[in-house]
């Protein structure tokens, strides 16, 4: 394949999106860094089922599944949500950032600790693989590449071709062209990508007897870069070399392998490229009635300098070099496969040393033949234009200089920190990441919190989601079949229209709880100051809300919580005529505002918004208190947050000044003081879940309120004079038809609350 | 009762607004002038149950009952909507305007013609009643005045009066008062009211016999105002005197009189005012469990001045005569009721004349007793300010100059014109009224006009409504405890939320549509001008639109159906970008549109739009012919008729031009000339209604998109290149979660549609 000719074909730039999704494994360890030996957590579901939170070979090593993507950047996020989902799920366990195992004290049990009847012949499979490769083998970890071309690039490419064979055919050659490439080019991926050069004592001894001690618990050798593609990797136990020329001789080889008993299973064939089918049990039958699928590269290294196992630079080199393999025309002599075999295995134990390796028959310095493949590169990031064209100069460093390398760095900080305190610094560290971005759904950080909660949860259940329009927050959520379309988190097909035009108009809304015997706060609507200035007199003096009749997000209310002046009120009146024509005067009902979510007639969570305010400690002054109480994470600016940060503003100090204090002032230890009067989140305001606090008179009104305009979600606002009594007087104030549900999942104060989970089961999207 | 202290008890004006009910009776007639023998029209359903629409003592004569209104004007305006609706679906048959029969040919069949087996025993009844009274007295018609006072003013002056007694016997006193004040006064409603002084020479040859010839076909005599309300009129064999004093004495008459078989059952005494109970068939025990609910004035005659058969303004009289009633302290001797009896007979048969009437045994002119009435009236209207001071003059009047009076008019015009002309001329008058008015729902003009047609049909149909929101069209609409909410005709409980944002959202419904292999024109989303000029060159030349995201009537589209220039083009996403921030861009599909009504996966209607045109008749002008086209009721300016007046303006100037013709040209006769380029209702475009002549291809289409949005009811705006050819190309261009039901139900051409039925129907409202 010429490049130029490459480049002339796929002018459009979706020719060149192929299809990547990674497969990452990772152990799950306890604090004291050995395996964990916990079952698979319960929240994730049938791991048999869940597409993207599974395991692999021991029950322990967690297995991470990007579905395909077209973009590098999508499968990175993805796999950083799923990163973070577990680990926020993961109460007192860890992630180990590494492909060779953590500390093994032989209690490992890596087998499921409960199978089903249903599990059983899998189980009898497992038990098979443990006793051939051992426990220890079957614990190393690492990251899977899959990929296709686009079909349409595919197309392009067989109607240039010319040769007359069918288009399953020439797809065929392409991927069979890639696997042999791979094979050949392999050790290269191993010297970028390996990072499993050192080795804990507590691994087989027969890998650790053939290396160096390296510090006081750990072994290694002068050179090594990656143990995992090495003899103590997880392997055949002997090499095995498919015949490559057709679609079928492989198939042909692979038979042979289970007829010769290498192996007992196609799946068994551990290859560093593996070729795909449509059916992944079914590996011969289905290549050989629909063809190959995909490819799947299988010998990179976890990278521990990221969260994800893999950089999202990584992808993208990576993304560019399955055009290389597919430009790259290669001429394969006989021994081909055990040459490549050779160099990756020189690379693999020796590849930071200037070792010599062969092409073609031909000795070859490592570094010279890096440098050939990266210059060809670089022409194709230029010639098809894929990305910046300085993504390949860090590859030519790495070559250039081994100290740039992810083994070598690793090394030097095994040396310099211990095994064991390394990875267990980034393990924590990762979880502490995943902590910080528990609101977000990374790549989305632009939409409605709320939204990226709903979609978060829908991973962690192991659905899929499209983003319909972002902007507008709009997406679908599918499991199998079923889809539900959902906008700004509880927007979706379980309230009807009108139900939502009821809730949208306060008045209608007030008639209907009225009819059904739920207190409102009494009040009148106005169209005109004309009628406001006829009234007037009468509204003088007395506790009032002043609010426009349709806006939701609490702009244009005046409270009035003391009464107020004919000026004070005629302004206020002025003020929420600007948002609408109607604007209602309603009585101020004196008591603590309680923020009541009802999905499907249950009260899932309550919320109690509380007004910005500091807790003094005797040392530091309300300034310094405010500037502490903004570092958290769950602060910040702009509703990107589940809370705001305080401002100190004219208001503030006024409010202070009220009160008799400035910001310069000490407060007593566990004095509280208050900053402002409103108790909005807009404000800095705090939010505390009271959902377990709440008697169940009040649980019940909220969920009579929702009936009584057949609502499915519901945020109903109550004030409660008097949360402790039962027999306090209350009044809802506004049923809100779009909830905002990460106020709940992410508070101030109090136990989270998973409304995600809700919603999807409201959908019946899980059950 | 005084009146002063009444004032002072009822200042809030609510205390004042009695709940009022009418009942008119009317019989149907044939174009012949003869009783129509037609059965009640099956649209009304069955009459048994309709609340409005019903029968009375014949199959023929028609009884319109409104619901209690506390506004004369609501209960006068439910009966214009009653009226009108029967009008427009009385095909080949009017209403006759009076109170005495039409003319009888013998061929009258009044009973039901065909009964079922549950109203045997009503069947009988009414047999019974037949054979007593006679067929010519029981098509009499009548108007029914129903009403009572607040509870709250009767809780006031109950409260007040100190005398110990309950406060149901408390009411009971009042509505006794009431009676036995409106029996005395009786009279003085007969003069004002009574229409019935001219019978035609088919009437009971009894009553001819009494009266002299007035025109070749009626009789009548010097003074008459009411034969209804004289011996000629449907009324007991007897004269029945109950006594009054209390409820219990009251009840013990009835029993008496039932006893003694004067009558057969307390129903059957066809008193002047009748004291009601909460049961209309168990009359006595109601009355005697639960006391006295209302009272019904039952001697007021049809009005035919008015199409209602009573005006609005002496529906006002009557409710201040309710409280003339109230405040009255009359003394009553022991033969006031043959008292009164004598001075209602001398009105009905002399009261035109300058007569002495009887009050407490002294003579009295009855101008002075009626002007003294009236005098009281005057004071009770000022003093309560109940209605403007100038309401009782126009009733002085009457009294002064009998000229004035329904009577006296009725017989000059009889006089003139002859009993069935005139009579028969005003049933067309009334008929053409109705259908002029088909579009409204009168007293809600103001609302859009597919609520209007959706709260008719409601009606037509026996259902109630509630208006909640005037300004959105919200309205509720019920059968029996069946609720169910609506605005804007077609914004229901029907269509789930996430479904109406998905139609609002024009790229998502696009991209379900695609997903269900439903053709849309293919397009692109812009966020930005940036974006738009980038792609710019590649736009220019070809058909296209260019729409907000958002908006859904037509506002900030631009169509160029034969292309344009770079420069037309910034300028129309200028425009564009102005509504939404979103603009999207086209392919533009050459064909016709025409909007779909789907509602519960069924094509109710299609209707097409035509540009605005005229039809020459090879003698006017173009200007002439557009005249002419906008003197069409349904066409008025600013929305409030189905379409709007042909204005004359630049652009169509321009248009005529460009097919070199100007206002003053003279078309040929059938000749079709096109005054604008688009076919929007706004700008004077015609519908016409198609839904009969599409290929059924074309509606299964519009059936998938409404599923593939999943819903109920949906507008779909369909382009279609032919749409004589099942195969021809077509796309959606848009699907409306509000489409308008009026453009259906009121076409320019082809059938009407009758879509409020159907929405009915889909919510379950009737079956």
């Amino acid at each position: 394949m010429n490049l130029t000719r490459l480049h002339q074909l796929t002018q459009h730039k979706q020719f060149l999106q192929s299809n990547v999704g990674i497969e990452r494994e990772a152990l799950r360890i306890y604090n004291d860094k050995t395996l964990s030996n916990k079952p698979h957590p319960v929240i994730f579901g049938d791991k048999k089922k869940h597409p993207y939170i599974t395991t692999d070979f021991a029950e322990s090593q967690l297995e991470m599944i990007t579905p395909a993507f077209q973009d590098s950047q999508h499968v990175y996020n993805f796999l950083s949500n799923v990163y973070n989902i577990i680990e926020n799920e993961l109460e007192d366990e860890y992630i180990w950032p590494q492909s060779m195992p953590c500390m093994l004290n032989g209690k490992e049990r890596i087998l499921p600790q409960s199978i089903n009847k249903h599990e059983q012949s899998y189980y009898s499979y497992r038990l098979h693989l443990l006793k051939k490769y051992g426990m220890k083998q079957q614990l190393i970890s690492g990251i899977h590449y899959n990929f296709s071309f686009q079909d349409s690039l595919i197309q392009v490419l067989w109607k240039e071709d010319q040769q007359g064979c069918t288009y399953q055919e020439f797809k065929d050659q392409i991927y069979l062209k890639i696997t042999k490439n791979y094979l050949k080019y392999r050790w290269f991926i191993t010297y970028l990508f390996g990072c499993s050069n050192v080795i804990h004592e507590s691994y087989e001894k027969q890998c650790i007897d053939r290396l160096t001690k390296l510090t006081h618990d750990t072994y290694s050798n002068e050179g090594a870069i990656s143990y995992r593609n090495s003899i103590c990797g997880y392997r055949n136990k002997k090499e095995l070399y498919p015949d490559y020329t057709s679609l079928t001789s492989y198939i042909n080889s692979i038979k042979s392998f289970i007829k010769n008993k290498d192996i007992n299973h196609a799946k068994e064939f551990y290859s560093p490229i593996r070729i795909k089918g449509k059916d992944k049990e079914e590996v011969l039958k289905s290549l050989h009635t629909h063809g190959i699928q995909y490819v799947e590269f299988r010998n990179i290294d976890i990278n521990p300098f990221d969260p994800c196992g893999i950089s999202l630079q990584d992808l993208q080199f990576l993304h560019v070099f399955q055009f290389y393999l597919l430009c790259k025309d290669e001429v394969f002599h006989d021994n081909w496969q055990q040459e490549a075999y050779n160099n990756q295995d020189l690379i693999a134990n020796y590849g930071l040393n200037d070792i010599v390796l062969k092409k073609d028959n031909q000795d070859i310095r490592k570094v010279d033949w890096a440098l050939e493949i990266l210059d060809d590169m670089c022409i194709l990031v230029k010639e098809l234009g894929l990305y910046d064209s300085s993504l390949i100069q860090p590859y030519i460093e790495k070559i250039k200089d081994i100290r740039k390398t992810y083994a070598y760095r690793m090394k030097k900080e095994i040396q310099k920190q211990g095994y064991l305190s390394f990875h267990f610094h980034l393990s924590k560290e990762y979880k502490q990441y995943a902590k910080d971005k528990q609101f977000y759904y990374i790549g989305c950080e632009d939409m409605e919190l709320s939204t990226q909660h709903l979609m978060k949860e829908a991973i962690k259940k192991g659905l899929s989601i499209d983003i319909l329009d972002r902007k507008e927050n709009f997406i679908s959520i599918s499991n199998g079949s079923k889809k539900e379309y959902v906008k700004q988190a509880t927007k979706t097909s379980l309230d009807s229209y009108v139900t939502v035009l009821i809730m949208e108009n306060k008045m209608i809304t007030k008639k209907i709880l009225k009819e059904h015997q739920i207190k409102v706060p009494k009040g009148k609507e106005y169209t005109s100051m004309e009628e406001v200035l006829i009234d007037a007199s009468s509204m003088i003096q007395q506790p009032c809300v002043i609010k426009p009749k349709s806006t939701n997000f609490g702009t244009g209310i005046t409270i009035f919580s003391k009464g107020a002046t004919r000026e004070e009120l005629i302004d206020a009146f002025t003020l929420a005529f600007t948002y609408d024509n109607t604007v209602l005067f309603e009585q101020f009902i004196i008591g603590k505002e309680y923020r009541f979510l009802v999905i499907n007639e249950e009260v899932v969570a309550v919320l109690h918004r509380v007004p910005a305010n500091v807790v003094g400690d005797g040392i530091h002054t309300i300034a310094q208190l405010i500037e502490k109480k903004n570092t958290s994470p769950l602060r910040g600016k702009g509703y990107k947050t589940p809370l705001e940060k305080i401002e100190i503003d004219e208001t503030m100090l006024l409010y202070l000044k009220h009160q008799n204090m400035t910001l310069q002032d000490v407060p007593n230890l566990d004095q509280i003081v208050y900053l402002r009067d409103n108790s909005n989140i807009s404000t800095g305001g705090d939010s505390v879940d009271d959902t377990d606090k709440i008697p169940t008179k009040f649980n019940e009104i909220a969920i009579q309120a929702s009936k009584a305009v057949k609502a499915s979600i519901c945020g109903v606002d109550m004030i409660i004079h008097d949360v402790q009594d039962e027999n306090s007087d209350y009044a809802i104030i506004e049923l809100n038809f779009n909830p905002a549900i990460h106020i709940h999942a992410f508070p101030y104060q109090g136990k989270q609350r998973n409304i995600g989970e809700k919603v999807l089961r409201a959908l019946e999207l899980i059950s």
